[in-house]
């Protein structure tokens, strides 16, 4: 289990930009589960963050010196700014996560790094590309009240699902998921048996699985899932944290009895489609059909006990973390 | 373990035919893995064969008796007709696998139970339509040297794989494969390092794994898969006798990493387009490039022995048993 003390605060001297470079103050990182990862060592589809490396996290910053005419002081952007209070960007080498982005129109800090950001395009293109929905089908979510499983949860409703159910940890993320975003049922998986609920609320079979858990979760959906079902595996964190993996789903070979697929998929990979997704997520936001929730932490001494909170189960939609107020000068 | 015991071999006599129906007279029956799961209790994707039932099986038979116009007195055809020296036939209500079909022109009994038959089927429609084989993939497959798995290495091969590697048990199975078959390399997963060997004979990591065994092998291909592949789910036979199921794959979460995809199909599924099949299979038949391998056992009383062999891996190739000869009648 990754803890605080896996991560130290340093302070280093700021140095003068060159040319082409531009310092960000960074004023909200935001945390995924996936970042787990990328603190093991060896080889993925990231490489691994070094010991003594910054920790590498998407955020939203303000560009408070510029050496490029591409950064204007007082500009906010977003980018895979890091653990720090001050980036140092060199728009001539931006690195394969890119550099920096503008916000989308009208988007605050909150949902650039949430709906617009890696969870909320994990979502969309997760859900639509892997899991592809049809209308009516019945659409299982896990990790359901997280900043993913949320804003799948709510495209499977607009895009004409039958039934849309998620699991969650706990009455008040279960009660935030029928009463707020309007889901057809939440199933506790801390209190209930999750096998027989989804039996129970998917009597039909569950078309489209959507796994942000695996584990005993999956075991369960794997044995409901209707025939020509899809599972989307966009994650595991119930498993981030092992130092051995533990035993995989035993019931795998339903995918052979059910015609069923289980895919994964890394949301990097659609990064030159995100204006599309941009303009869908921004259309249903205005229109009322996507809420975002977001769970705000303060202060850079807070990062890594904010990180922790994803394992733990105590967010409930977006993890963030604020550094900093923009300067009103922007 | 499913064993001798369980089955009985009892006589009964022989009803006099109906208006529609036919006795066909069983000249061979042959084994797959699946019949082990119909035995199970349970839904699956057929009924289960009750206690007291006659065992489900494909056969070729010889039609001795008709009040049909449709079947003729002496013709060779083939059918799901079970474990049992004759078969009676209704043509009216062929039941969901069908009456009985002619077999393919040229074919013996041999070949209308391999390579035209179910597991065949499997293969061509197993790889071409789940693993969707590109030209220059590297191609892995489990079982290699059982009914399917020579047939999908050997399909591989045609459509232009760059390396096929087969995993089998043994030295005798294993030479077979790359001598016989021509594969490009053989892992005999009972004295090798089976992910130890797939490393070295795919470096660059396999794009298509059909598997038929599951268990550690499917674990091991799973951290060699290359970026997209496509894991075909045909069946697991190292847990098809457990009485709980196993831990499952231990290493699914590579799917993600990897954006893999693991499908399970049915052949069944594709009985409609059996002639699109069995035309491509006759002509590679015909070209020689593929190789059909059976394993011919003898006598309705050695019927239940013979289904073990697919679990010991005794068999070499298509597993099937004469019950009699062909009347020269036919």
């Amino acid at each position: 289990m990754v803890k605080e003390s896996d991560f130290e605060l340093v302070e280093e001297p700021v140095t003068a930009l060159a040319e082409g470079q531009a310092r960000v103050r960074n004023l909200m990182v935001a945390f995924e589960p996936a970042m787990r990862g990328w603190i093991n060592e060896g080889e993925s589809y990231l490489p691994p963050v070094g010991i003594g490396e910054v920790m590498r996290a998407s955020a939203v910053g303000q560009v408070v010196e510029s050496a490029t005419p591409e950064l204007e002081v007082g500009e906010i952007v977003t980018g895979m700014f890091g653990w720090q209070e001050y980036t140092l960007l060199d728009m001539r080498q931006p690195g394969m996560l890119g550099g920096a982005n503008k916000l989308p129109p009208g988007a605050t800090p909150e949902q650039a790094l949430s709906v617009f950001g890696i969870t909320g395009l994990t979502a969309y293109f997760g859900l639509l590309e892997i899991g592809q929905p049809k209308e009516g089908d019945v659409v299982l979510v896990s990790g359901a009240a997280g900043a993913t499983g949320s804003v799948v949860a709510q495209i499977a409703r607009i895009k004409g699902a039958s039934k849309v159910v998620g699991i969650a940890g706990g009455p008040r993320k279960c009660r935030w998921l029928t009463e707020t975003l309007g889901l057809d049922a939440a199933i506790d998986y801390k209190s209930e048996e999750v096998g027989r609920r989804i039996k129970e609320e998917c009597p039909e079979g569950v078309d489209v699985f959507f796994d942000n858990v695996g584990g005993e979760i999956l075991d369960s959906a794997l044995v409901n899932m209707a025939q020509r079902g899809r599972i989307v595996l966009c994650g595991g964190i119930s498993r981030y944290n092992e130092a051995e993996p533990s035993p995989g789903p035993r019931n795998y070979l339903e995918l052979t009895v059910r015609r069923c697929r289980m895919e994964g998929f890394i949301v990097i990979d659609y990064f030159s489609r995100i204006p599309e997704a941009a303009a869908d997520l921004a259309k249903w936001i205005s229109e009322g059909k996507i809420v975002v929730e977001t769970d705000v932490q303060e202060g850079i001494e807070n990062v890594p006990r904010t990180f922790l909170r994803l394992f733990s189960g105590e967010n409930l939609g977006k993890q963030l973390c604020r550094l900093a107020e923009a300067s009103p000068a922007s």
